[in-house]
């Protein structure tokens, strides 16, 4: 059985998992105050050209979404988000559960267009009730989305020019950052995402960790009290190196794009298989999860043989579903799956 | 330099380690729908000879103890703790941010007096005005408390049928749950303790684990909702596999009590070099922390040479500090503080 | 100047403001434990026929919102509503600080279609990643809407028997409840209105009292732990007879339902009003709020005699405002519109 | 049936209860936007002679703390308080509801000793941990104090100094300030009290209204997004002028402390009756609030013509009740006591 079911079927790179074996028995101090988280956070501040950086280590992507919002928002804001966000949908209520609502705007693709984002703030600021409505206090975009899709640079350096002029935080999910970089159809760079926004993380989960994400708030803008709230949310691990070790070896002689731009490869090729069969694509990803038409009895067939993803229901015959690509796939694999399709 | 500064100064035992190589690329489903988990949670049930137990599998000891309490709790409930619990002090306000009172009692050497117990729930059930109070609505202690003390069988039984009478539930924060039962003094088994609660977990971080706890619900009393419960709280790992690998390991040939054991060993040579050396202790510990008396400024030498914590003034010219043993400490390294004494 | 700008310009309607009076040295229990609440009670029971209710009072509609929806839903539901639901928008995100999300769904004039519930709800439960998504646990819908709407008692009938289908409650605001009731367009009784949901508020504020809303669980299922809840939220008065004194007298001789007929008839008169005097209407509202399109040099004319709230621009000219009627409007005020129009 | 209860039995004093039905048809603007809350601020700022104070308006007591301490601290950080404080025993939770922990120290008859304060911010900030313990984001006192006992202005000093040195605001518990004010224990004048605090309230519901409590920020310092912030916690009133007309009138040619000054000659009555008839006093209680101790056999004899409260169990024989005297208590009925004793 081969399997596209996700980009977390697999555990750590063997890059990154060989630096934890080596670093296994040497003992440090605990909760993110050791070398490793030092040595990594130091790499990521260069590898974003952005020496005001401050860096933090985080075990997975919900919960980096729901500590980086709530400490930023103050009580009476929430944070605004494409309806079909991570955050609007995907995390069981997360944000809320800390008090704030998702302010939840229509998307195109999984992106929110720089019309809507000025729209949707004038209309509230023109609102003469807007004391009893809930604040947008700040923007949350993904890249890749949740579609797969990309920002360009023009886009993102709009995005943030508003939210600049209504002097609200742009908060960037990165939880797939590497395959947004890598994408043959990305035309940014990570130092010049990390210009374009306030706070992003690096997916290290999906990108070949065992588990963690890299929050880097670009221009010393740690909230206050950062280590009690991380405490306050279950979030502070106590061998914080394990995160510390990971992202040393993600981000030494360059292995997170890398290891990205394989996954794209991949992802490439899957799609052409997909144009080459006559499989219609659900829309045009340039990243490393694809959505593809396919038949329901196709499906039922294809499953017995190859793991993937519902994604939702295209028609009464035909269902989307999602193949990912990873660090982790191999081209045998697609070959594999060309076999069988 | 040597270090007892904590339990949690290394990575993984070997053992465990070992595993996570092994398993590294076997491809599986995300979110703890996988076969290490099942395998996991199926061995633990078996060291508990608690059939009917569910065991569920979160990254840390503050993030399992909010999850647990968040999701048994009702709205206007709060839990019971000793005024020196881990929940109490040292965690941030977590319950507090899921909108729980801790309710704090008195302990003595970090352990609830059963009568101490029964009082408090006299006395609020008795109290004319309790409507307009938080209700005591679960039992929080801890095994081994944070002094390092154990409750000896018969006191959790009489807790246990405190609770069955109010007909609230007990909880055991097990963190260091091995180093309890690993100890000479202790007079319950695994099985035992089982038997002797509602839910309960089983420290991984402190013993022999990279990061993970394991939960376990007695007697198939995992709350509703509890995987979106989890992922709301930040606490659903997509690679699961990370906590369910190390944990199968550990309950394969009882590895999680053998390395307990280890640790336990370790500190007895610890605290019987501190009484020969005439060292105050600050506490008769029989786990795998020791609390010693040290005079400010032979304090201050020793800090040079080895790793220890700081525990609480003791008066103007002492201080109380601890030293942690756990699997990863070496005999050489109680010979080497021997000499240093 | 005359004011036409809400429902709540005035103190209490006379005969309320009497039974104060009548009743101001009267010393009672507090907390709502007093004869004047258990009459108030038992007369609503009676106005709805409904023996098996209970009732409760709460101060004002968002506090009542916030109340009854965070004591019904667990932990990981959310609040299924009309994205112009005064829940979704207008309360300061009074839901989600109490941790669960509004999921908000497509309305039309403010009334969420039978079909329109049926689908979300099915999409929901086939979603196969719904573990990882907000559950909806109830169903807030207003009586009338926030545009003056109403839903007839077929409409009600289905979306309660979806909610029966889905096992989960379904709650309607009834801040206007009077007005609704009372409007010639409305084919529903207190009673049957009463028979078609599980918990309503008959709103005090704006149909009579000084403050003060009268939740009904219409068949016994207060929440547990009522009193401790109203209390954790800053919503039991100490002096909980005030608002009992208050809908004890609406309660009398039909008194609620007599004064919301009169606001019905100076609205009635409003439309035709406008309507004579070829004001478009932006949508045809059978209560009390009238929504009307004015031209923005014409609007700010009128300011200035005539007191109404702004609703939403309607186009670079246009203006949509809202004239409301109530209990203490006069024809008088309704003939000296005319004059000024 | 005489009634000592409470200092809540009855409605509103005659002179505010005048002044709701005069202004009763008087149509304003909504939400606190109107001339009677206008004015009402204007003059408790004057009676406080603190020209920079804002006033709001609450309803009752427990929501006003919950606003106040949950809009002043920051997610991290919670509010110190007696152990016998309100909020900290007294309103269901309300603090910890809204994600804060109550930090409870020791008290002596509902007071807090400067030195206990001063120990307890020095130890907090001295331990090497406390970035893992909740930070102590402000001071809660209440004047009187739930055993009816005061500070004296040298201890308010003393306790505000403190406060100042630690940078954390002083937050006074004003429920029944005009029974402090009003005592002839009391050295200190409402101006006096607004100099030595950053927010206080002064109580409304058991000092002559019919519910409402008007908080003073007594430099220019409420919080930001506040009308948001009321409406977010159910806590703003359509209404508004209710509690605006009531303290206009309170504060009028001095009614406030007229009414408690009566008040306190009730209770000094009342405790010389006791000593005459050698009834034990629990504790020495120079306010509104009288603690006897009664043996338990007269006390339920005296239950069938007296209303008073159960405060505590004293021993076995005897308990604690409270008789508390208020603005409506009438000479005759202290007589009528004397001759049931």
């Amino acid at each position: 059985m081969i399997s596209f079911e996700s980009d977390y079927i697999c555990g750590a790179h063997p890059g990154v998992l060989e630096r934890l074996v080596e670093t296994n028995m040497v003992p440090v101090s605990g909760y993110g105050c050791d070398p490793f988280c030092h040595s990594a956070e130091e790499k990521i501040r260069a590898a974003c050209q952005c020496p005001e950086a401050q860096v933090r280590f985080i075990t997975g992507g919900t919960q980096t979404n729901q500590l980086v919002i709530s400490t930023i928002l103050t009580n009476y804001q929430g944070v605004v988000a494409a309806r079909t966000g991570h955050v609007s949908t995907h995390e069981g209520g997360a944000i809320e559960y800390t008090g704030h609502k998702v302010l939840e705007i229509e998307g195109k693709d999984g992106k929110i267009a720089p019309d809507t984002l000025r729209g949707f703030l004038q209309t509230f600021w023109n609102d003469g009730n807007h004391e009893h409505m809930v604040e947008p206090g700040m923007v949350y975009i993904s890249f890749p989305t949740e579609y797969g899709t990309l920002y360009t640079k023009k886009e993102l350096t709009e995005l943030y020019a508003i939210c600049r002029e209504y002097e609200i935080p742009l908060f960037i999910d990165g939880a797939r950052l590497g395959y947004g970089l890598a994408s043959s159809s990305c035309d940014l760079t990570l130092p010049e995402l990390a210009q374009l926004c306030d706070v992003f993380y690096i997916g290290g989960t999906k990108v070949g960790a065992l588990c963690g994400e890299a929050v880097v708030f670009t221009h010393n803008n740690v909230p206050k009290g950062w280590v009690t709230q991380q405490k306050q949310h279950g979030a502070l691990l106590a061998k914080g190196r394990l995160i510390g070790v990971q992202f040393d070896a993600l981000f030494t002689e360059g292995l997170y794009l890398e290891i990205s731009r394989h996954a794209i490869r991949m992802a490439e090729q899957l799609k052409q298989l997909f144009l080459d069969k006559g499989y219609p694509l659900f829309l045009d990803s340039p990243t490393n999860q694809q959505f593809v038409i396919l038949e329901n009895t196709a499906m039922e067939e294809l499953k017995k043989q190859v793991a993937f993803s519902f994604w939702e229901a295209y028609d009464e015959t035909h269902t989307v579903v999602r193949f990912a690509t990873s660090w982790s796939t191999k081209e045998e694999e697609i070959q594999l799956l060309a076999d069988l399709l």
